[in-house]
């Protein structure tokens, strides 16, 4: 059931928000949930909840509805929430510092092991635990640690020479706040973008056509 | 030409990324580009390409190309650039500082007039030259200034309350990094989701299946 293949990438992208409610219900101590009361609180129809969970192998029992934590604990595996993929921050200005100090990274398959800037002058500065390193100690770092994902919070011009180095140094995936294009030269890694500009740019064509 | 009516999401949600791409060729100095350079550069097809700008009317000319800053300029007034939407910040921790620090509203149809943070040790600090205001003085501002869109940093809890009392207020558009999903229960209002978490769970996913 854990096994993934053929979920289609639209589900796929679905699941980190199934995970985050039925968390929230948890918390809330409620046990289990029927399609149609997921569907209220998620602004789906119920039969594209059922759809959707179905496509894994689906918990829902007639007449019972969902349980809460099982099915949880399903979308964690397909999602690989239960790793702790070892993963470096590359860039500690406004930004990286926020997404280290911000992010709940061991409930979402990762664990922060190293921050780097090329700033001399951060250079042992703590966040979450962590000494800031210069970007001269990324090599040896990554030789030693093997890191496999790349958190990106630099400038575009500093990004496509560092990424080179990662791939080259294991890395299997990026979580990319550069607006460097990643994907383009590199179609073999996994990325997320975040491209907050982008974002802000779609929010304004919804305001003025709203 | 600047009727964006009947345009899809679909390519509405890529003209963000063509804008920054022909903005980029531009403060390279180059002038004029043809569809097949665009989409080496982009990863698109050729064919998407002229598909996507033929959408608002199309610059393109046979052995031409397209013209770059009469192009851009086109995207930049079909997504609202060219206004200057009054927005305000809730929330000035980490990751609204970030925001607030990094972002350059001005060129995405934005301007930064309003911090606020109900945590009073952090009243009258100042941020990217605006002082944080506290929460309680939400109203009042409001009232005086009209702002069309709110940027929420908050927890998901805040938001609610915070989001029912902003909509009354005449904001139109929120800019989202709560897990609140506020476009549930206001579909009216215009949202742009940013949920890093959701996607550290993407990303975390795509490694674990490459």
């Amino acid at each position: 059931m854990t096994n993934s293949q053929g979920i289609s990438e639209l589900v796929i992208n679905r699941l980190p928000r199934y995970h985050r409610f039925l968390g929230e219900l948890l918390s809330k101590g409620v046990q289990r949930i029927s399609s149609r009361e997921l569907s209220e609180k998620m602004g789906l129809t119920a039969s594209q909840i059922r759809q959707d969970l179905n496509c894994f192998g689906g918990f829902g029992q007639q007449g019972y509805g969902y349980h809460i934590e099982q099915l949880r604990n399903e979308i964690g595996n397909i999602l690989g929430l239960n790793k702790s993929n070892r993963a470096i921050l590359i860039g500690a200005g406004n930004l990286g510092r926020a997404i280290a100090s911000h992010m709940n990274f061991e409930g979402k398959g990762f664990r922060l092991i190293g921050i780097f800037d090329k700033k001399e002058a951060l250079k042992g500065q703590i966040i979450k635990g962590l000494p800031i390193r210069h970007i001269d100690d990324l090599d040896e770092f990554c030789r030693e640690n093997l890191p496999v994902c790349a958190i990106l919070c630099i400038p575009q011009n500093d990004a496509y020479e560092i990424c080179n180095a990662l791939i080259h140094l294991g890395v299997k995936g990026f979580w990319n706040f550069s607006h460097y294009d990643l994907a383009v030269n590199h179609p073999e890694i996994a990325v997320e973008n975040v491209h907050l500009g982008d974002s802000l740019m779609k929010l304004s064509y919804k305001i003025k056509n709203d």
